[in-house]
């Protein structure tokens, strides 16, 4: 008799890390994801301000899974699922299953802003972050060909749209890339014409941090030359400008948008009750209702803890992956599936160079030792061994030198038309 | 009064040497290039087999020149030139000289062949060795998705054609990129399907070395289980095969094009007299015939020595661009222009592991002697410090654990539309 087929729906941090757990199961497991490679997000901000490369923070997810002997990959793009055949279907076919775990994530929410949509940056996919790195080096470029002086402003003017971590992490690097590396690139540049703005609908940044620690990551980013404005909700924007609710126009030919972020469509496709972010309201065992089968985690599902629904965060990813792979193991044995807890390692966030904020459990860091241990908790996460040495190398040169050497304009990857 | 200006458009070796050369005379010297990197060419290969990532073989142009207090650079196409006005054209606008350095290069030649331009890959650009790798990891993963024997032969059958250094670089890592790291992320891969193909019009492989060390590189290919066809032209290329001119038909969807290399168009634009490969044809002294203020130098340049043309080399192009910063402070002081006089350093190429053919003045090496000087001679000239650490550490991670770490498909960069 063959073994049971379990099938993931993406190679996030919830989907690998299920499938890491699922190594000693009874089980042949079957990872499914659009791109051949797993993601370290939490240092994507790094590549789009120029400091890695794709080889640092992405990591081929067949490499990933070479030590587990009960699991394969496919490279495919999730359309849907027939929850009665039990088969996951995808743009090569469909894959028939017998647990399946959607992990498929989430992407940029422009909340249906076409302008938006058309003219603004997100920042979760590693091609994201490669065309942010390449436009703002873009822009540098073409303002040494204009003498106009409002012109040459508009070029310069970065805006950042969200005050979360990834908003603030991104304006605290662009920030630095400019007034410490660029800088030294372009001669003439008159610092006067160079803005970065981050921009925040609410009254404040960091809104799951303690008051001290977002004032403190304010300071900060302000001290590094951003200029953060509150209340500020974005209206519309053009190849130009950008122009607020409150009627005000900022000059900026760049704008990155982190401020909102929803569920990937496949909830709603498969006719599953979502929530708010568009997440799928799964049990509190993370199955879906009326499908025991049918397990969903990470940022896909909206999962809560007592009344409070769990953030988009990695560690409820992986926390929710391994409960998965416990639970299927659990069925596997005819035992019933018990419910989800969430353990909260705490939350930091970098402003940049010297500067973090971390709230882990009663221990509050800011400034050096928040960076320090902002530091240390990356570089141990970073995937593997190797690309922790030269992640490291690229750290330690550019702290050391102010140099990031992969301010590179590249349009990579055109597939020849066939 | 203020100083002569230099042009420089392209930023390559050539340019980039002129430049450099440049350093210490009373010029100020802009660089124009249509990417903001200078590319270590003779590494793309590696990008192209999953080795390198580009931030190892490509470094800002800006800060190439940071310690060159006399140059500037500008982003941008050349279109042309108006010689009687002293102005180089460009996609941006004309900038004037007093001296111009035409040092555009060359590209790949598809001998008008539209099949070939459409389905081929070329290997000259940063953004073809990322096209390649994406290709060759594309197929793989497609692979897996059809049960048909033939349609999988037909995916993995990679055609590299041109059996020059290119050619012979690129079959060679590629063959061992599958057998010796793809091998292990495909776990039920039938070897008997992969082909990796390299097609030589000729009768011979690395034309220009002694006929000993031509033999030792084919027999290291072969042994390495790439196939070498000599006598073998291509007369027409579609998405899944490829026909040669005897008729005989290959079916490969992947075609890697090495074979054809003509000069940038700059010549013709500018109606000088070109010769064979559309290099320009320019004076002993490298000066353009009637224009002694313009010279031509590196691929774009049909230099002679004697009565032999000097061939596309990395060297010539460097002791072309030193020589032209000669005369250009010859010219300054009142002196004339003397004649280019090329000294041959060697040539060597690589099959891969352990193995590549040199030939250096009275010295012949074959086999892992000859892959220690490969090594010894491309990391001294890396560019940078940091690239150096880190190209090691690749090779020597490759080297230990057969394994090549950036085997990503990543599509990067679409900008935004505006």
């Amino acid at each position: 008799m063959s073994r049971p087929r379990v099938v993931i729906a993406g190679a996030g941090f919830a989907g690998l890390t299920c499938a890491r757990a699922l190594k000693r199961a009874p089980v042949d497991v079957l990872l499914v994801d659009r791109n051949n490679y797993h993601l370290f997000t939490p240092l994507l901000y790094q590549v789009a301000s120029a400091l890695l490369d794709p080889g640092e923070i992405a990591r081929p997810v067949r490499q990933l899974i070479r030590p587990l002997h009960n699991a394969d990959f496919l490279l495919a793009n999730v359309t849907g699922a027939d929850l009665e055949q039990r088969r996951l279907l995808t743009d090569h076919g469909p894959l028939s299953y017998d647990y399946l775990v959607l992990a498929t994530g989430s992407r940029s929410d422009y909340f249906g802003k076409a302008s938006l949509a058309h003219h603004a940056f997100g920042l979760k996919e590693l091609d994201e972050g490669l065309a942010v790195r390449n436009r703002v080096l873009q822009r540098f470029e073409e303002s040494r060909w204009t003498t106009d002086r409002e012109e040459r402003r508009s070029l310069l003017t970065f805006v950042v749209v969200g005050g979360g971590p990834t908003g603030v992490e991104m304006a605290g690097a662009l920030s630095e890339l400019i007034s410490l590396v660029l800088r030294k690139d372009y001669r003439d540049l008159d610092l006067e014409l160079v803005r970065v703005i981050l921009l925040e609908a609410a009254g404040m940044l960091l809104g799951t941090f303690e008051a001290p620690l977002r004032e403190a990551a304010r300071r900060s980013l302000e001290k590094k030359g951003v200029e953060v404005l509150f209340n500020a909700r974005v209206e519309d924007v053009t190849a130009g400008s950008l122009r607020l609710a409150d009627g005000h126009e900022i000059f900026a030919s760049t704008v990155i948008w982190t401020a909102g972020v929803r569920a990937s469509d496949i909830g709603s496709t498969l006719g599953l009750a979502v929530g708010r972010q568009a997440r799928v309201e799964v049990m509190p065992t993370l199955q879906a209702p009326g499908h025991p089968e049918v397990f969903v985690i990470g940022d896909l599902a909206g999962a809560v803890d007592g009344d409070t629904p769990l953030p988009m965060f990695i560690p409820v990813a992986m926390q929710e992956g391994r409960k998965v792979a416990a639970t299927i193991r659990d069925l596997l044995r005819n035992y019933g599936a018990t419910n989800f807890r969430f353990k909260d390692p705490g939350i930091m966030a970098t402003i940049g160079r010297n500067s973090a904020v971390a709230q882990l459990g009663p221990v509050r860091l800011t400034g050096f030792l928040g960076w320090m241990m902002w530091l240390v908790v990356h570089l141990v996460n970073v995937i593997s061994f190797r690309s922790r040495i030269i992640v490291l190398i690229n750290w330690a040169w550019d702290y050391v030198f102010y140099d990031r050497p992969i301010r590179l304009i590249v349009r990579a990857g055109d597939a020849k038309n066939d």
